[in-house]
């Protein structure tokens, strides 16, 4: 099985090469529309390679075995998706353009695969896995160019097409992998990990904490104005918090993880901002939605699991459906509400900024609001349709 | 009692919603004075979210348990010091406004509050320790609004606004609780917990040598003159590591714990730097600041703790009157001296940016020294009244 | 023998201050061609005790208890660096002025003798180690000075001037040290220390990926181009991934460490591409040369070490042959083909800046290609001499 996976790396990295040979030029000019300051700023966040790290240390809490398999598929995915999102995008005269942006893409599409493997992680081997990504990274860039080029849906943040289309991918080939008696034996050794790993949790805890918030906002605010994105982050994140703290003692006993539960707060408050974190105004209006955020992964691990397990038999090792899935999914309903309310008064300049064809009247508020609500079922469709394929 | 703690979160996060549904907008405009380069220049610093990551790594190396605890209270610190601020600082027409740096602020005031619980973890209990946090908070911003905007001080790096207020609030809470029977058995616990975390310690200790002395720097020099400040962070960090490194062969036995040495001179001598990083001049006079603060904690910690316990039945769980009481105290008075004697022969340019009321001749240098010296026992004043009241 | 390290030290810091006194001072103004722009760009990066932090976290993967040697040897390695360069570079008038850069250049120096160290760790005590510190450090600056002022070598990363000179000296004065018997036990206790120190591994890996692609493109693409030297190291870092997990499985038994292969083909990829980094035009070029990069040290460590053990009686405690000398060796030469193969066709504007001297017709890129490759004798000379002396 070693040696399977090393023939298959093998022929993966000579594959890729010899496409990057082809077809991948970097780009001789600075992007058009991307100034210096701009840039600066999205390099400021280390972009490149910050998330990955981020999900190979949420990973590295559950199964340390599996951080090496994690950092394979980090490596394969970065170099796979330049070369397809090149293709959607830059394809002319038989050549593609890369350049500093389609490594921030890549980064995010790692995001999605490793969100996704959190469902089958320590189910299937090193070489299914790396098979899985090979599509999964196809219809991820298909869902965004489609979502974000075609359609104009604002996501910059990636509740919708990070997190829910991550998710769901994963838990549709989940389900389709399901074997009843060794997921039984898998699940208890799970809880036997979970005991033993308490201790480097808090670090991951703070990761988030301290770089997630300027990831958040750096597709659109970078210097130009006052950064509501990384503000509406932070106190989402500190409601969803004091949210773990209230409701915690009521669900579990005495003598539970408390950083588990704070670090599972933390993803879905970031996962339900992605959308809404540039759109909201207020706030307390970022409180309130990170206050439920943080009630999510609670109710849902308590409730929503078991019935998914017994009924659905859907097997969730990390719990990703709590997490990041419906967080997601009401991160994009909360976008689509404020997409669809925004005025040019409650804006004012940001308006530019947050929905470009809205200032500029080629579309209504109403119609952009459609637009992310029609993005939802779209991207749930494709992650499907795509986790059954692949499973 | 973790259903109180439950039932207070609630309680707290409820009327912070309601607060800030009220009061609270955000910045339509940027922060005027605020260019782009100089907002560039704190994000850069990703101060939000930061320090408190910090501290909490800090405060985990003494008790693994309380680290849920740290995160609930800065959680909570955060949104209640954008309040407070807000209402010293920009309450207008009934409305507040807040933007980047009521975040940096609020994260200011989140350090203070962590040093000042360095002292009384493992006494209180979580419930409690919110009340005093809603204490600290209030009693913090008056004192930083006193010194910073009415009396005009420069304090950039929190010398005597963070580490002296911190430090001397939670003495003070800690020894009107001082209770003689449990805190002996204590002891002896803390003793142990030393012994077995010795393994995460570096980690904690390079974080601070890596983003402290940015983080210094932050408030005055962003991109418009040669960052002495964090050069000068740099320079009395190195100096204190060798400084430990001279006097703890001298005063201990073989085999004490070298890291835990190391990380107290090196927050030493960041909290001496608080106030004078800005208005030291010369490299050596930082190498000389840097090597007396590396002094401090080992000298304090031999001579000075076990007369306070003793005598004043002081008890200081993590020793934050040798590692931010006195080196802020120290730093002050140095800070004190250097503008007292500041010329702008010596400043040239900077002098605008470090004493602004100097350069422009509303005020003396030697008037400056004076406002500098009456902060502190003003601040010590604040710390031990607002520690007796909350105690 | 504590004793003795504490005067040393004490001896050291004293003299350290004193010439500070006498001859350090800050540069009263800008430093001339550093607009702002840039500055901002290396503070970014956070450059100032990054790498020495990254390479403390290197070293703690061998031994623990050398962590605080490590840390020592960098406080006093920065200070002196600073003042050894100072008085090469820019001595007038009886005093040296020092400002961000000269920071910037001591922690690049820093690196070099904490790569030096590893080849001896364990071997010699602290006060031997400060002393072949206060050595290399000399050593270091004027190899640095040779190639970089007077011949105009181009080394942004370091593959030469660092890796390979840090490299070289540490395997000399290891050759001199050389105890038989001794070497003999130690190793067995690495041995047993490998199989402890799995778990913090991941950690130190995810630092690497995150920093150092941004570490090694500072000294040249600061906003003013597309960041190809941070792309390239990306594309390169991804491939030697890879390559480690299709030569693993070839070379080694089933359940051998994976993390700690991973983490030197990502040190040797970085080494290799710390001088062409900047040169590669295409992504494929740099996937392939991270493939083979990531190859080295499984072969090196295979094959190489046992011959050099037993033949050249070269003891090397941490592998520092394989994951820093040969891998800048390498990138040395294969910067010297892209230098001599350098056209204005292929690198457009960008040639400006990464060939000045090319750009302005002073120097053609053979002379130059020639230039890059006299210094690899040069500074393998300089390293072996040094490295004896040392010893």
């Amino acid at each position: 099985s070693r040696l399977q996976l090393s023939g298959l790396c093998f022929l993966l990295q000579i594959l890729l090469i010899i496409l990057f040979a082809l077809f991948v030029r970097y780009n001789p000019e600075r992007s058009p529309g991307l100034d210096s300051q701009e840039l600066n700023c999205s390099w400021r966040n280390r972009d490149l390679g910050l998330q990955p790290a981020l999900l190979v240390t949420f990973l590295a809490r559950y199964r340390l075995g599996s951080v090496a398999t994690s950092i394979l598929v980090v490596a394969f995915v970065i170099q796979w998706a330049v070369l397809i999102r090149g293709f959607l995008y830059s394809f002319q005269n038989g050549k593609i353009v890369v350049g500093a942006q389609s490594m921030v893409s890549a980064n995010l599409c790692t995001m999605a695969v490793l969100i996704s493997t959190g469902a089958v992680l320590g189910r299937i081997n090193p070489v299914q896995m790396l098979l899985m990504t090979l599509l999964e990274v196809t219809i991820f860039t298909l869902n965004e160019f489609i979502l974000l080029s075609l359609m104009g849906v604002r996501d910059s943040g990636g509740s919708l097409t990070v997190h829910t289309f991550g998710a769901y991918f994963g838990l549709m080939v989940s389900r389709i992998l399901h074997q009843p008696r060794v997921d039984g034996r898998q699940e208890e050794q799970d809880q036997a990990q979970h005991q033993n790993l308490a201790v480097p949790l808090p670090t991951g805890t703070i990761y988030l904490w301290i770089f997630w918030p300027s990831f958040t906002s750096v597709p659109t605010f970078c210097g130009t104005t006052e950064p509501w994105a990384v503000l509406n982050t932070h106190f989402s994140l500190a409601a969803s918090t004091l949210a773990t703290f209230i409701l915690s003692p009521i669900l579990h006993e005495e003598g539970m993880l408390w950083m588990v539960q704070l670090q599972d707060a933390t993803l879905a408050s970031v996962a339900m901002m992605g959308m809404a974190g540039e759109m909201l105004v207020t706030p307390f209006g970022a409180l309130t939605a990170g206050f439920l955020a943080g009630l999510v992964p609670l109710l849902g691990s308590r409730f929503l699991t078991p019935f998914l397990r017994s009924r659905l038999k859907l097997q969730d090792t990390c719990g990703i459906h709590n997490i990041h899935g419906l967080p997601g999914v009401l991160g994009t309903l909360l976008g689509t509400l404020l997409a669809a309310l925004a005025t040019a008064d409650a804006y004012g300049d940001r308006l530019q900024v947050v929905f470009p064809e809205v200032a500029q009247g080629t579309r209504t508020a109403q119609g952009q609001g459609l637009l992310q609500l029609c993005a939802l079922p779209l991207t749930l469709l494709l992650a499907t349709l795509g986790g059954c394929l692949t499973g």
